[in-house]
Formats: structure tokens, C-alpha cells, sequence
């Protein structure tokens, strides 16, 4: 995306580019089968909560002028739009707390005026909603949003950190609140007594704490020892629900011992009674608002507009970060277009309008990650036992894989076949065939481990869709119909979630990474170097990678101190878009350029990258081979975002301490039996590489014999 | 130990023998120094928790009779004894949850008799305990103790799940009853109605998880990456201490808002308060006692007698495992003879007597192998750096490390220096040096990784002394003087603390592993196999083991039932002694004796052992390498107890769906770079086998080079 402000290009290009592929967005999604409601269910789950949550503030503080169905029908409504129409499937589009603390600062401000007053509080919010509308397409038409490839990592990890303190901040605040007498509650009804109030509080902690360590490991659940795969893969997919689920039960089980409101549950009103459907005459109130107050709404118009530009432009992009190897084009301009629509649409409702929010919009690309590696793999794994039964020899086992592999991509067949992970494993392949003479004889699985080679060498590749989204979207909207089953969940379960939100986007985030490694004793550091290969730590001294994650932690310190003030606070992303300047103009007094370029690439891959052709203007280089040890799927995003395990051999370095020396070597004339030796990981003695060896037929050789 | 039942002879043989070291008990235990607190306060919360609890127990059930002050005078006085002029100082004793059970029932029998009553129960006791030491003098000078050594692993594990069972099913009805109103409690006062009844109860829900997760969590703290090592070593060390501290501070962060008895606190009385003397005058009661009643004391004493010989002998038994490499003889005979006597002396103080307890037991060996591990670790660092300093080669570093070695060995002068691991040691860093040419140069830590190569090869040892049982004996009697202290704990931390020791026991009992394994999926299993070196697993079909395991899964059940059945549950070792004829002539009719014998091997070392003479009977072979990889400190007993990681290189074999080749091979001509590779680990891949080796200098064939 090159800096242009041209008029209207960055749409053109966006709407071009997108076209081009929104027939394979469709046709992708829908041959994904039953298999695409795991990460729906996950992202559903996801957006719904914090929104209902939020819908739940907004009532108290405007007087349940607006309520959780307010903000779940635009969540939902806006969604849909989004994943029909919109520009990057993959950004998913809700209500976001910025929003809720505007709504009611405005609400606060109308309240009190008499020629507006809680009456016209919706129509007011609508011209707000107009001006902001008018803001942001001007901003799209002018391309705007071509500065948003200005952010380096260090703006988009440094946002991602503050978004999980805040939603740490969310969950903490509750977990109090569970102890006190809510605002506008009846302090003389049984359950706000001190007793059943400390009562309430334990319970809270029990449900939320339960919460939050079972569905942190249900995620994990895919490299448990125990129980099948298959049960092992559905509690990895579905498992945050299943444990909403469970602990929402839980909290059924003192029932008949505790008084009504213990433990407290979401309170959401019916979505038909009366007073639900003024939203639709507020066009008609509209007319209605002093002209004063209309131009005063620009005021509020602006402050929405830069939030909602800035929020919704960086969900986007950490959406699509090179380490997911997206395949199809952005689009920001465009989707910032599409959203002035959107808030138009929920100003002319009196609804409050939804935009692209952190970290579910990341955390729906990791999860249709996951995805699609598990239909790559079951795919490639069905294809070569089909073979294998068949007694085809190995080359046409690979071939038919390789064949598999294709037409699992076909839809943009105008581009080179890309399969860097495949050749991989056809080189592993042939030459074990080779050594053992049978590349023409039929392989079975005693000497051919399928599953484990295709997952290590299968890339991370994204199923791009829209699919999931509409979807998810639907699944809120279906949200306001169900909210008497909603009610059931308890607010702690509510907490519990948000915490694990935000303990779930940590890893893989450099900058936490990081923070982490500073605090890792000296001894340990080479485990983390064995697991996350992060290139920095071995160029970079020690000193130079403390201070530069001081600095940052000090930034977001001070982020997180200015979401404190009063009205202000919402405009904190203008302190992440500050940090644009301050790294391209004041960092580099402080450090040097090489050790700058590392610590904040923006290019993730070090390995060398096939270069595709999607489109014209050739603004694609997503790709990167990805090779992983073990637990493929958990470990396939998390662990690496960001950094890309390499393939290749890296060159001898240096870190703090430890001399490391990555080689490989020519051994010669080898035994028949060693065959397709190669370097396998860096281990505690700096001074041992690890070579790994396959071992064919009997030991000829004496089980006592050393290497010499 | 061979089956001897001539009178007085295994008592003999056992004087002698641990006479020969008696003075090496006490000045290894002194000379360690302050080191020697970490198993001594590890020991003593195992040892003084459930004690305190079970004194509870007692004081409900017999009308304030008895209390904590007596179980805890009873365990702190046989504590003392027995650490002084106790056979086998590893054995811990204490007052068990069968003896207070014996207790209560003999209690109720007496209360309900006129001519006994309440006020003649505690000289009636005294009669019990004449009468149970009597048996037990006449066991130990018959040798009955020769039978132990027929008891084989499968009755040990067996009994020590059925004790973490009982332990966690306490820790379960402890958590229960603290919603319940507790019996004998004014039933009117704040704390028990309904409302703070809930809260006291979820609020121990936070405590006893809290305590429970951080508790185990501690315990592996060496293992953690961040912090120093020390902080991590301190906190492995005292963890369950810190964590008794902090939940039991956490319990009083809520004071302010909450009733006196929320959260409950242990309660006992006052050690001083009036009728605490009255244990001084039990003698003279016992002249009290109708002589009808004498004669009928013989009745329980024959339940507590056989009771006490079977708890002693196991737990000594399981303290003293093979895989410890325990060098000193044990003393099963003449520790049965002193029980007898403390038994007689409780009964005269109209205390209740202690006997040796499982888990602690074991439990000390282990935390005592751990600080045998890391006095030998920092001596021989020591020693290493020293010498490097010195710029001595390495040849001369070996030795003085070869020297310090053997130092810490001294007092038993007379046997062979006992150094397999250092041999290793040697080896390898020779090869390293004379790979360099640098065998008479001065090395320095950057090619020879001393810490990382002594963790590997120093076999499992341990500090075998008195130092750690008498003071935490002491410690335990304290516990009296510090009544107002522990009075503070809340009881919920201690239901916490007894999941925790049920849990902490699990790891290393091969029954329980067995069934993990069953349960593991099959593509885990190879997972299994690369942690715990398993020999069973290869060599017998899973459905043999898997049939086995069920069946002792099934008499653990029956155990555990029987422990229901009111009084003479008591008397559940009888069911676990019956296991031995059940090994011996039922269990060969269903499996292959060579399967029987690989399942239940009493002899856990395959690899070669060296035979050492202590005594001139030569009972003692307890001696075996050890390797582990990583982290040492934690998975050196746990990991592999029971199963012992082989040092050389194990014979080609296959387990159920795995061609597994263990295998090494002569590569001629391996480039100078090349040194020392060795097979390292079992990979995933069934294929692969993984060699390691050294590089040394620069990468002179270039980082492309394959190896063909």
C-alpha cells in the first residue's frame, strides 16, 4: 500500500482488488463444511459477551435508554453488512467500550440541556452519527488510511497490550463490584446484605477463576495426552463455549440455598417491551433538535471519527499481519467508506454504531488459521492413506498429495502453485524411499509417518472467507431473541471471560515477549531461544533490547494512565498514532538503525518468500514457510506470530552468553542405515547441535558400537 | 533380607549395622548446614498438618479428651525417640488416621460403661497400648518384619494411592463441611446462619484451590524461567511453607466486613488450661481398671498391633525405595522392637501412640535426595570453578572435582569410591579436551558447560542422616508451645494442603502412571515413553498391561470400600497384605510370569548396578546411574521413580503400533568438528532416532552443506 492521496484511488483499487476474489470468498467458506462453525462458535462467543456487557453499562448510565439489545442489533447489523459488502472478511465489527463512553458522556450533556433533554438524546446522537458518517468518508476518499502502513509493529503490539490491560482493568473492576451493592440496586433486598454480599463475592471468584483456567486449557486441549483426538479437537474448538457453558451451570448448583440475585446474572430487558421501538421514529425526532445542537454535534463528530478511524484501520491490520500469510488483498480505504455508512444507518436507528475491534478481529484469523491447516491436513492425510491402501508406490503417493494440495487452492489458479512446505516433504519422502530402494514399491505407514510430516511441514495459511463472519454476525443478532437464555449466564462467568481475552492475546505479541525474556534468568534463556526463535535475541545485545522494552513499557504505562482521564481518555489511540512520528523521528537518536530494524520489523520473515502475483500492482509477498515441532496447532500462531521459524540453517551467531553455532555438515559415506540427517535444535549446551538420523531396518551394526 | 525367623536375630543384624554408621548419621546431617532446613520445614507442615487435624478429630469425638496438644506431644516425643536411637532415620512417625479412628471407637466403648466411663478411658488406653507392645516385641523378636521383603512394588503402590485417596477424600469432606454447620457448634450464632454459612464456604473454595494450585506450582519452581536462581531455589524449597503463610494472610483480608468465625480457624485449646495435666496420672488410674476390662484390651490391641506392624513396616519400606540408591542398611526388626516401647510409653501418658506414616515417609527421602543433589552440585561447581581459575587443565580439574567427590563420601571409607556418574563425567569432558588438543591447557567455561554436565550426570544420592527427622520433631513439638500461632490457619488452607499431598505423592508411582497411560491417546503415547523411560511399556502388549492395571485398579477400589465399613476398616492393610499370596500363586495363573515380573519388578535397575559391600551379608546393590535431561532438581525423583532412565543404549524393540530402533552406529571419518555425538532421545517419529554432537569452532564446510 503506497502512500497515495490521490482522491478516490485507494477505493477503486480496494473494490478492484477485492472483486476479484469474492466469488472464491463465498465458494471457500461454504465447502468448509460443518468445520467452520468451530471458529465461528469462537469468535461468536467472543464478540457477543463484551458487547452484552457493555449494552449492560450503557443501560445503567443512560438511564436504559440504551440497553445490551441496542448494542447487540448493531453489533449484529453492522456485522452482516460487514461480511456481504464489506472490503476484509476477516475484521469483525462490534460495539466497542470508546463507543460506550462517548454515548454517555453525550448522554450526560443532553440530559441536562432543557431543549434537548433524555427525550431527544437519540436524535441528537443521530446528527452526531451524520457528521461523523461525513467525516470518515472524506477520510476514505482521501486515503487516509494510506498512513496506516506507517504503523510499525511496535504501534500495533504496544495497542494490542493496552487493549488486554483494559479488558484485564474491565475484568478486575467486576470481580470488586461483586462485593458491593450494584448502583441503582435496592440495597435493603435480601442478596445486597453484607453476609450474602460476601457470599456473592467468593462465589464470583470461584465461577470467574473456573472460568478463566478451564477455558485457557481447553484451548490447549489439541496437545493433551488424554481421550481421543477427536474429543481432543472438538474441546479445542469449542471449549470456551462448552466452559460458558459449564460454569453457568455451576452457578445453578446453591440455588435452592441462596436468595434470587446470588450469584447476580446478566440483566438485559426484553427486547419487545414497550419503549423498544422508538428507534425507529428517530429520523422523525431528528427534525426536532435546535440547529445549535446540530452543529454543536461536530464537536463529538470529530472525536468519533478519529477514534473510530484509527480503531478501525489497526483491528484491520492486525488482522492480516504478514506472519498469517494472507493471500488476499486489504482493504482499508474501502472499509472505511463502508463504515460511514454503517454509522450513518445506526444514528438514523438511535443505535450505537459498531466498529472493527482488538483483539477478536485477530483473534478470528488465528482461529480460521487453525482451520485451515486441520483441512489441509485431514485432506492430504486422507488422499495419501488412499494411496497407500491402493499400493501405490511413493512417488504417486506424493504426487496425488500434491495434486490434493492444489485443488485445495484452485480458485486463484492464475497464480504459481504454492507449495514450498509440500516440496519438503516430497524431498523427505523420496530419499527415505530412495535409501530403502522402494520408490517404485508400494510404502505403508511403518516407514512413511504421514500425519507427522504434513504437520510439520503444512505452512500457516488462512482460510479466508466470509463465511464465519456473516455467520457470527447472525449468531448476535440471533443473541437479542435469546436473551432470556443470555440472562442465565452469571456476571462473574462475564469477568472471567474478559480476563481470559486478554491472557489468550498475549503470546505471540513481541513486545510481551519481550518482557517476559527480561525477567528470564540468565540459565533459562536458551529455552525460550528453542522455542521462540526471535531472531533479535541473538543479534541484539541484552542492554539494547532491555532499554528499548523500558521505553515501550513506559509508553504504554502513560497510554494507560491517559484512558483514566475523564473524557479524553477515549482518544488514546491518538497516543499509539503519536508513536509514528516519535519512532521514525526521535528513536532513532537513541538507537541504532540495524538494531531499530530488527526490534520493529514490520517484514517478519527471514526466510526466503515466494513471490505471488494476485493482483497487477503485485502488493502481495504474504508467504513464508512455517515449520513447527509438535503440537502443530496450538503451536501454529501463538507461539510464532510474528517471528517465522526458520527452515533453513541460519548463519553461526552470537547471543549474550552463549556462543551458538547453527551448521550443518557433510558427513561421508554414511551406513546405508543414517539416512536424511539434519540439524533438529538448539539444546542447553550451546557447544551441541543436534543432528536427526533415520534408522532403517535392524541394527547391523552391534548396539554397542559408538561414533567415533 | 533374607526370611529369617530366628528369635532376636534380625534385631541383632540391625543394631549392628546401623551402628557402623550411627556416627556418619550425625555429622553428614550437621555438616550441611543450614541447607538441611529446606527438608526439615518440607517435612515438618506434612508431618504437623494432618496431625493438628487429626487432633481435631479427636477432640469432636471424644468429648475434649484428647486433643491436637496430645497427638502433636505424641508425634514430637516418637519423633525424637526414633531420630535418636531409631534404626532407619528416614522413616517419619506421627499419630495416623487409623489410630485415631481405633481411638474413637474405644472411646465410645468406654463412655458407655459404668465401671470404665469417660474418666478411667484414658488408663484403659494404657492397657491397650501394654498389651499392643507386648505383640509387637514378640513380632520383632520372631523377625516378622522378614515377610516385608515379599512385599513387592504392586502392594507398595497399591497402598500408596489408597493413602492419597483417603487423604483426598478427607480434603473433599473437609471443603463440604464448610458450608455445613460443624457438630457441637451453637447453631445460633452469625457465623452459621444460611447466608454466611454460603460465604465461609465459598471463600474455603478460594482457599484450599489457591493454596492447593500455588502449592504445587511452588514445588516446581527450579524449573521456572523467571527470577534468579536462588529466589527460584529458595522458593522450591519453602513454597508450601510461603504458601501456608500467604493463603493464611489472604484469609484475613476480608476481617473487617465478616464475622469472628469467618473463615473457620483451626481451633485447639489451650495447651496450659486446666485438665492437661491430668496425662501424668494415667499410671496410677490404670490401677483402676476392673481386670475383665484388662484382659479385654487385648481385643483392640491385636487390631492395633497388627495395624502398627504392617503401617511401620511399609512406610519404611517405601522410604527406603530402591531407586533412592540409599547406601545405609535398613532396620526394619529393631524399629519394630522401639515402636513397642513408644507405643508403652504413650499409653502410660495416656497420649495416643505415633507410628511411621505414609506419605511423609517417602516424602523425606525424596526432599532429602534433592538436597544430596544440590550439595554435591554446588561442592563439585565449586571445586570446577576453583580450578579454572587456577588456569589448571582439565585433566586436573576432573580430579580435584574426582577428589571432592569421594569428600563427600568419607565417613564410609571402607567401600569402593562410588563414582559412576563422575566416570561419565570424565569421559566426556576428556573427549571434549582431547578433541581440542587442549587435555593439558587451562579450559574455561566457554567450551566446558560444568553445571549443565554435572546435572546430568550425577546419580540420584541421598543425605541419609538424623539432623532433618529430629528437627522437625522438635519443630513439632513446638507446635504445642505455638498453639496461638497455628490457631490462625484457617481449616480450609488445611483441606487444601491434604489435596495437595494426595497429589504430590502421585508422580512416580508407576500404578497410577499405568493408568494414566491407558488413558493416553495413541498418538500420545510415544510422549509417554520419551519422558519415562518405561521399560514395561515396550516389552508387554497394552492389553497385558492394561488388564493388570485394571485389576489392581479394581482391589484399590475394594481397599477403599473396605476403609467404609465402620471399625474394621481400620484394618485395611490386611487387605493389602493378602496381596502377597494373591501375587505369588493367583496372579501366575493369568499372566506370563515374565510379564508379572516386569510389571512388578522389585528390582527396578536394568542398567548395569555396581555391587557394593557395606555389610559383610552384602545386602546392599542399591546403586544405579541416573540421567535426566533438563530439569534435574524436579524430575529426578518424581519423574523416574520406579524407573530408572537408561545410561546405554537399550535393544531394538516394539511397542504396540511403534517400530521403535533404539540404536548407535560407527560413522568413519566424522570431520574433526564433529566429536562426541551420542543418541539422544526418542522422537516422535518412530523413524528417527537423534544424534547429538559437538561442534566446535568455526563451520569450515559452510553453512549449505548437507549431510548425505
Amino acid at each position: 500500500m503506497k502512500d497515495t492521496f490521490i482522491p478516490f484511488r485507494g477505493i477503486k483499487n480496494d473494490v478492484k482488488k477485492r472483486l476479484m476474489c469474492y466469488k472464491h470468498d463465498w465458494i471457500v467458506g461454504l465447502t468448509a463444511g460443518f468445520r467452520i462453525l468451530a471458529p465461528t462458535t469462537y469468535i461468536f462467543f467472543a464478540s457477543a459477551i463484551p458487547v452484552i456487557s457493555f449494552g449492560e453499562q450503557l443501560q445503567r448510565d443512560t438511564d436504559g435508554i440504551l440497553t445490551a439489545v441496542q448494542t447487540l442489533a448493531s453489533t449484529a447489523l453492522c456485522g452482516i453488512i460487514h461480511s456481504i459488502i464489506g472490503g476484509q472478511p476477516l475484521l469483525i465489527l462490534g460495539v466497542a467500550e470508546p463507543t460506550v463512553i462517548m454515548y454517555i458522556f453525550m448522554f450526560n450533556f443532553a440530559k441536562n440541556r432543557p431543549d434537548l433533554g433524555s427525550k431527544l438524546f437519540r436524535a441528537w446522537t443521530g446528527w452526531v452519527c451524520m457528521w461523523t458518517s461525513l467525516l470518515l468518508f472524506l477520510l476514505a476518499i482521501l486515503g487516509a488510511c494510506s498512513i496506516v502502513n506507517r504503523f510499525t509493529r511496535v504501534a500495533g503490539e504496544l495497542f494490542g497490550l493496552l487493549i488486554a490491560m483494559l479488558f484485564m482493568q474491565e475484568a478486575i473492576k467486576g470481580l470488586i463490584h461483586e462485593f458491593h451493592i450494584p448502583e441503582r440496586a435496592n440495597p435493603e433486598s435480601t442478596e445486597f446484605q453484607s453476609s450474602w454480599r460476601f457470599g456473592n463475592g467468593m462465589f464470583a471468584l470461584v465461577l470467574s477463576f473456573g472460568l478463566l483456567l478451564t477455558a485457557l486449557r481447553s484451548r490447549k486441549a489439541r496437545s493433551w495426552r488424554y481421550g481421543s483426538g477427536c474429543l481432543r479437537g472438538f474441546i479445542a474448538d469449542y471449549g470456551v463455549a462448552l466452559m460458558v457453558l459449564l460454569w453457568t451451570v455451576v452457578s445453578y448448583i446453591p440455588a435452592g440455598n441462596t436468595p434470587k440475585g446470588i450469584p447476580r446474572r446478566l440483566f438485559s430487558p426484553n427486547p419487545w417491551s414497550h419503549g423498544e421501538y422508538e428507534n425507529w421514529t428517530v429520523i422523525k425526532d431528528m427534525q426536532n433538535v435546535p440547529v445549535l445542537y446540530i452543529i454543536g454535534a461536530f464537536i463529538p463528530a470529530t472525536m468519533i471519527a478519529v477514534l473510530y478511524y484509527f480503531d478501525h484501520s489497526i483491528a484491520s491490520q492486525l488482522s492480516q499481519q504478514k506472519e498469517f500469510n494472507l493471500r488476499k488483498p486489504p482493504s482499508f480505504h474501502y472499509d472505511l467508506l463502508l463504515l460511514g455508512f454503517m454509522v450513518l444507518l445506526c444514528g438514523l436507528l438511535g443505535i450505537p454504531p459498531s466498529n472493527g475491534v482488538i483483539p477478536q478481529s485477530p483473534m478470528h484469523t488465528k482461529s480460521l488459521a487453525t482451520l485451515k491447516h486441520q483441512l489441509l491436513r485431514n485432506r492430504l492425510i486422507a488422499t495419501a492413506r488412499n494411496c497407500m491402501r491402493k499400493q501405490q508406490p511413493l512417488g504417486q503417493v506424493y504426487g496425488s498429495m500434491q495434486n490434493a494440495y492444489r485443488q485445495m487452492q484452485t480458485a486463484l489458479t492464475h497464480q504459481e502453485p504454492y507449495a514450498p512446505g509440500l516440496k519438503e516433504l516430497k524431498e523427505s519422502t523420496i530419499q527415505l524411499a530412495s535409501s530403502t530402494g522402494s520408490l517404485n514399491n508400494a510404502v505403508d505407514e511403518s516407514i512413511f509417518d504421514i500425519e507427522k510430516e504434513i504437520d510439520d511441514l503444512l505452512p500457516v495459511e488462512v482460510e479466508e472467507q466470509r463465511v464465519s463472519n456473516l455467520l457470527q454476525s447472525l449468531m448476535v443478532g440471533g443473541c437479542v431473541a435469546a436473551m432470556s437464555v443470555l440472562k442465565m449466564i452469571p456476571t462473574s462467568v462475564l469477568w472471567g471471560y474478559f480476563a481470559f481475552m486478554a491472557i489468550e492475546n498475549l503470546p505471540g505479541n513481541q513486545f510481551w515477549e519481550r518482557i517476559l525474556f527480561i525477567f528470564t534468568a540468565t540459565s533459562k534463556r536458551y529455552k525460550v531461544l528453542e522455542e521462540c526463535h526471535a531472531s533479535y535475541m541473538e543479534t541484539i545485545p541484552f542492554k539494547i533490547v532491555a532499554v528499548f522494552t523500558l521505553f515501550q513499557t513506559v509508553y504504554l504505562l502513560v497510554c494507560f494512565g491517559i484512558t483514566w482521564v475523564p473524557i479524553a481518555g477515549v482518544l488514546f489511540p491518538l497516543m499509539i498514532m503519536l508513536l509514528v512520528p516519535v519512532r521514525q523521528y526521535i528513536l532513532p537518536k537513541f538507537f541504532k538503525e540495524a538494531h531499530l530494524q530488527q526490534l520493529d520489523a514490520a517484514e517478519y520473515e527471514e526466510v526466503l518468500t515466494l513471490q505471488l502475483n494476485l493482483s497487477a500492482e503485485g502488493e502481495l509477498s504474504r508467504t513464508t514457510s512455517f515449520v513447527d515441532d509438535g503440537e502443530i496447532l496450538n503451536g501454529i500462531i501463538t507461539r510464532s506470530q510474528g517471528e517465522v521459524r526458520q527452515t533453513c540453517i541460519p548463519k553461526s551467531s552470537k547471543i549474550q552468553g552463549y556462543q551458538i553455532k547453527y551448521t550443518t555438515f557433510r558427513i561421508p559415506r554414511l551406513p546405508d542405515q543414517v539416512q536424511n540427517p539434519h540439524v533438529n535444535q538448539l539444546r542447553g549446551n550451546p557447544n551441541i547441535v543436534t543432528l536427526e538420523v533415520e534408522v532403517l531396518g535392524e541394527d547391523p551394526l552391534g548396539r554397542e558400537d559408538k561414533v567415533h
